[in-house]
């Protein structure tokens, strides 16, 4: 299996940086090929706009950074940098979110890597998402840290429920582009638990990536069940981390 | 009043643009103090992290963000880009959110803005959440454009819930940190629409805006409904967008 690791944390000895870690050489162990794209220590850009295509734009009075994606990516003008992470994200079978929970979501570097990197003709086109997503048949898994508990987190804590807080990153990035996503390993609040509880959050997510092979995914709707206006049709309970019928 | 527009998009002839110019000429027109921090074409950094303290770090063997921010604001040597942007966050007593969703959320570069100004000693410290949110007393909005239909972001619809998908910023990033959070202003796939949907979609954003005083924020769950461990007591059904009785 190709594995890639996508890590966005500035410190190296970081809690974050020990997962990436436990990552590589979980996988790794396994006979896996893992390659990281270390977002910090590269100096990503995290910044979408003209400068993410390098031939002349396709319309050059008005900037759509998704028309212009599209303009790229059919001829092969998207920038190096975004290219170089494409190449790696189409020959991955699994990929990993390795990031601290900052203002419930992905740090901007992170959130960056997405817009830039899921254009438009390479992540998904008309007609192609979710079910029929660019992605199909690969797998992937947030792997994350917080600062609070779990019990802010759980489904009435006052945090939200975490995979509503993931949401947009669960259904929005991963499934909208195909991949089926793993429940996540969120280690909660590693920074103000003991040594002991760390090694336990560490070996747990170990234990994860042996396991992925018998670990169901994360239910989402298939595309069967919404109507034409692509709500959920009559009938259908809503069974997700955020829909319900109305 | 003092009104801050943060506003992200590359194209100064885009529908954001547009948003943020009738709230710009609305707010002037009644009289209220309006400023916009223009993260694009100001070309704001995005990314959180050591250079976002100019004094000797207060751990200068292990890099955290929030003993660095909270180490910064105290000493008076947080970065000036962020110190200017606080300053008028400080001073606003509406904060406007003008973005694209991208990919779920803010695009990079408000995701940056939020991750770097919000910083731990200015938009939160020990104590001070929600209830007791540094900015209480502000009022915030968010106004927003999609890429698809507001069917496909309705409670059953395949992107989920638009109070969902927004819930990072709503209850993460505005209501954590204090402020009354009014209903958003989404701006359903303008690109796709007419001319006259369009102009109507403009009107209703001004409308909104001629009518903050009568709007009624979002609803979240006051402090006291939740326990020690910050989930809702027993008996307290849940109300928000995403939280859930278990």
């Amino acid at each position: 299996m190709n594995v890639l690791i996508v890590y966005a944390h500035p410190e190296p000895t970081s809690f974050n940086a020990a997962m990436k870690n436990v990552a590589v050489e979980t996988l790794s162990g396994l006979g896996h090929e893992v390659t990281v794209s270390d977002l910090y220590a590269t100096g990503w850009n995290a910044v979408a706009g003209p400068a993410d295509m390098t031939g002349p734009p396709s319309d050059g009075d008005r900037f759509s950074l998704a028309r212009e994606q599209t303009a790229a990516m059919e001829t092969g003008t998207i920038a190096p940098d975004i290219a170089a992470e494409q190449a790696k994200l189409g020959a991955a079978d699994l990929l990993i979110l390795q990031f601290p929970i900052w203002w419930f979501g992905m740090p901007a570097i992170m959130k960056g890597w997405a817009d830039r990197v899921f254009a438009r003709g390479f992540a998904y086109t008309t007609g192609r998402k979710y079910d029929t997503g660019m992605f199909r048949g690969k797998r992937a898994i947030v792997a994350a840290t917080t600062g609070t508990s779990a019990d802010t987190y759980a489904p009435d804590g006052i945090d939200g429920d975490i995979l509503a807080v993931l949401w947009p990153v669960h259904n929005g990035l991963l499934r909208y582009t195909g991949f089926d996503v793993l429940p996540p390993c969120v280690a909660y609040m590693p920074g103000r638990e003991s040594p002991e509880v760390r090694t336990t959050q560490l070996s747990t997510w170990a234990d994860r990536l042996r396991t992925l092979d018998s670990t169901e995914p994360l239910f989402f709707h298939p595309a069967s069940d919404y109507g034409p206006n692509e709500r959920l049709r009559p009938g259908i309970p809503a069974r997700s981390a955020v829909q319900r019928n109305v």
